[in-house]
């Protein structure tokens, strides 16, 4: 039996179809059916499909086409404005804004996001996960009208694929992998297990169409510069710091 | 078609049987085909099935049973050592010690466990999710020899099932989606999509037992009380920040 957690390829070009509220609606329920922390459920979906919506949404996405393009556009949300209104509502103080409930909200969102992913996937949907979401998450906070206490955290567009792609290479799975207790990596561990995977043609293709010496600086040098990251660190964890107070 | 993500349910007593390499491979490889941020894989997978590791995490996750009786109890971890490690080696200074790379990291690693449980749940294993890996991470990061930059997140128990139990109820799924914008909640939202939760009779055991007025009370008064929550929290983000730059 292949298992639907093998299928999985991120799909950015959507046919021009609309997908089906049965569809949606198996995905949000594949979403709650997932673990969670004490079965409080600190997330929310917010689902976009309306073209001034996701109009709004594109450029916070950086122009990702998938957003504009995409007839489904997933917000997966950490949220303790719920829970914490329902304390409230029963009489009792809630005390879930703090970093470790910023981090156990976050663990909800994310299996709540991979079961839809999932159940997006077995429906024959295509869908793709998009990162962007934490650096201008107090932006698109605004577009979607969250309160305070909800932080997104995690976008997914989805549709049905307008292409055909192989699933992506990874590290062999015995580079993030260790029996018993962790096995910290030697030089020659990380040369055994980033070799191959750095001298895949496409790959090696970006790093020579970039004029850099490898493809650890297309990472540090032009993907995810230090620079980029301590902007947009600094704005993810300004807008956190308003529902959830971290740095006590 | 029944989807693998409806079925889950957190099994917290495991047969007497070993669990197969051949299953344990296909938990791992699944977990490494889940998205993940830029391909990076920022994650680790440490599985103890040893006695005497397991003995040492116990007391650590509050002597939760399962952590003793399952076979597999596999800890998820963000890792950014592996990857800074393959920068250095590389001749470039990585940049991703910071609070965005943290939660991308956290992202990252709960993509990778969530496909490792469905995996597992498809393979006839069940599993149960331990949240209690953050209360006392890093004495779990000592167990498992974690170095530097690397900081666990969640641990999954796993075995075959030694009991039957129905999925566990959720709130209705109105309540944690939202059409196109967030729909903030009204008192009488809160009311309609809790009560009948609350009613549930076993939920109502429990508040009587505990001489509580309400579940929230269940929730703010044992379960997860402020001053807990407030230790615990100061304690993750300590050990967080040996690893990240959280607060600036």
């Amino acid at each position: 039996m292949k298992s639907v957690t093998e299928n999985h390829r991120s799909i950015r070009k959507y046919a021009f179809r609309t997908v089906e509220d049965a569809v949606i609606l198996k995905i949000v329920n594949a979403a709650i059916r997932a673990s969670n922390t004490g079965n409080m459920q600190l997330y929310s979906i917010v689902l976009s499909t309306q073209p001034k919506i996701k109009d709004l949404l594109l450029p916070l996405h950086f122009n990702q086409p998938m957003v504009k393009q995409a007839p489904l556009v997933f917000t997966f949300c950490a949220d303790i404005n719920r829970f914490s209104k329902w304390c409230k509502v029963r009489g009792t103080e809630p005390c879930y804004d703090n970093f470790l409930w910023f981090s156990t909200a976050l663990v909800d969102t994310m299996l709540a996001a991979e079961n839809a992913a999932i159940a997006a996937e077995e429906n024959g949907l295509g869908i793709c996960f998009l990162g962007t979401t934490m650096y201008n998450a107090e932006e698109i906070a605004k577009v979607l009208n969250l309160p305070m206490g909800v932080v997104p955290v995690v976008t997914m567009t989805a549709g049905y694929p307008n292409e055909e792609l192989s699933p992506t290479e990874r590290l062999p799975y015995q580079a993030v992998f260790h029996m018993e207790t962790y096995h910290n990596y030697s030089d020659e561990d990380i040369e055994k297990y980033y070799s191959d995977f750095e001298n895949l043609p496409k790959l090696r293709d970006i790093v020579e169409q970039n004029g850099l010496k490898n493809l650890a600086e297309v990472f540090t040098q032009r993907r995810y510069t230090k620079n980029d990251g301590e902007i947009f660190s600094k704005k993810y964890l300004n807008f956190v710091k308003k529902s959830f107070k971290i740095s006590e």
